[in-house]
């Protein structure tokens, strides 16, 4: 239910990030599923450059990493699927249902974050670079397409799979967060309706005011910033 | 074991798709899961285009979709990780593997195979373009720092994860096999072995004759070729 330095669950997060990265940063959607699912948990910072042991935990140099004393896990995706086993919500025993969640969850991550990462790549990190120009407009139309593909799906439903809120919702939503910076989403209203659904969760808004937090407590000396 | 139409298993996949994607549609990595899990399986052969109402089942219109009347469901991680329950090499049942494992399956999906599929991108499906051209060397130093990351990782072990081959080892080499058509797993030779290793097994060779006998049978006719 929120950042408890005596937790046992323990996350691995940034101490600091560029501002167009906060609020992205993947450790969002692990802080999220815990705020569902009701678990405190505390928070280990990593700095710049990561301790060099740190690829033995997350071979990707990345956060977040997981661990609760039962599993030491990394990827975000595999740490919200373990974290909805606790909650019946988040991920249904029901084997129909149960799959449908994780089904989307993969979709999320696989069928629609890589176009999306595109996008927000030629936008951002190699907006200055010439192919990165070139390459936009057709990146975008790909993007444009799995949006569509998904809010298709979605028609009126509340959630992807119904009613009902899962692991497959919370990581689709944080994937549509990497658009934040453009009006693609905007583009369809059910999608822009069911981002706006999942962000307004009280779950959601504890998590991300936690991820900021960090960021707020961490802020480089005025030289630092400066080096 | 095999493909048999009787089988309670169904399994969609593409009639045809050009050469250069035979052998990597998605398909196959449910074929081979099926295979090391010993179970039959029907395929239900999709042409161009598909069927408008396909999308019903998979939003995103591709393959493969699964369906064993107990679930129906489309991605090819989840499906893999659904059969990979029916078989506890391919997926334990103790808690930390089982996540090391799933974790791994994430890990091929989300922090290895964009970075690869945007090498492909640029090597076969956009080459003759011009951001294409001046792209390709991030894109493939992208791809050849995730490689080194798994490389690293891997070291001496057999396995992701040691002496175990886990529904995580088997997406991954499936993953590896879209840079087949370059030299850059064989720059690192653990990889290489390992992927070789994987693709050694039987059933990926069972898996991956089914796949290719699909392909064989359905022969465009040749003014369909033509046209």
């Amino acid at each position: 239910m929120s950042v408890n330095p005596n937790a046992s669950i323990e996350i691995t997060a940034f101490k600091q990030v560029p501002d167009f990265a906060q609020g992205l940063v993947r450790d969002l959607r692990v802080r999220w599923a815990l705020e569902e699912a009701g678990l405190d948990y505390r928070v280990r910072l990593l700095g710049t450059p990561r301790p060099t042991d740190y690829v033995q935990e997350q071979p990707f140099d990345q956060v977040p990493c997981f661990s609760d004393g039962q599993v030491r896990i990394f990827e975000s995706g595999a740490i919200v699927q373990y974290v909805g086993e606790q909650n019946q919500a988040l991920l249904p025993r029901e084997i129909q249902a149960r799959y449908r969640a994780i089904q989307w969850t993969y979709a999320a991550l696989n069928s629609v974050e890589p176009a999306i990462l595109n996008v927000f790549a030629v936008t951002t990190f190699h907006a200055d670079q010439e192919w990165a120009k070139l390459r936009r407009p057709s990146a975008e139309e790909f993007a444009r397409l799995k949006l569509k593909r998904v809010s298709d799906w979605l028609g009126e439903k509340q959630w992807l799979e119904g009613d009902s809120f899962t692991i497959g919702d919370l990581i689709m939503v944080t994937v549509l967060r990497f658009l934040n910076h453009t009006n693609m989403v905007a583009e369809f209203p059910n999608l822009a309706a069911y981002q706006k659904r999942g962000e307004s969760r009280p779950a959601f808004q504890r998590a991300l005011s936690a991820q900021f937090a960090g960021f707020a407590a961490n802020q480089p000396e005025p030289e630092e910033a400066a080096a």
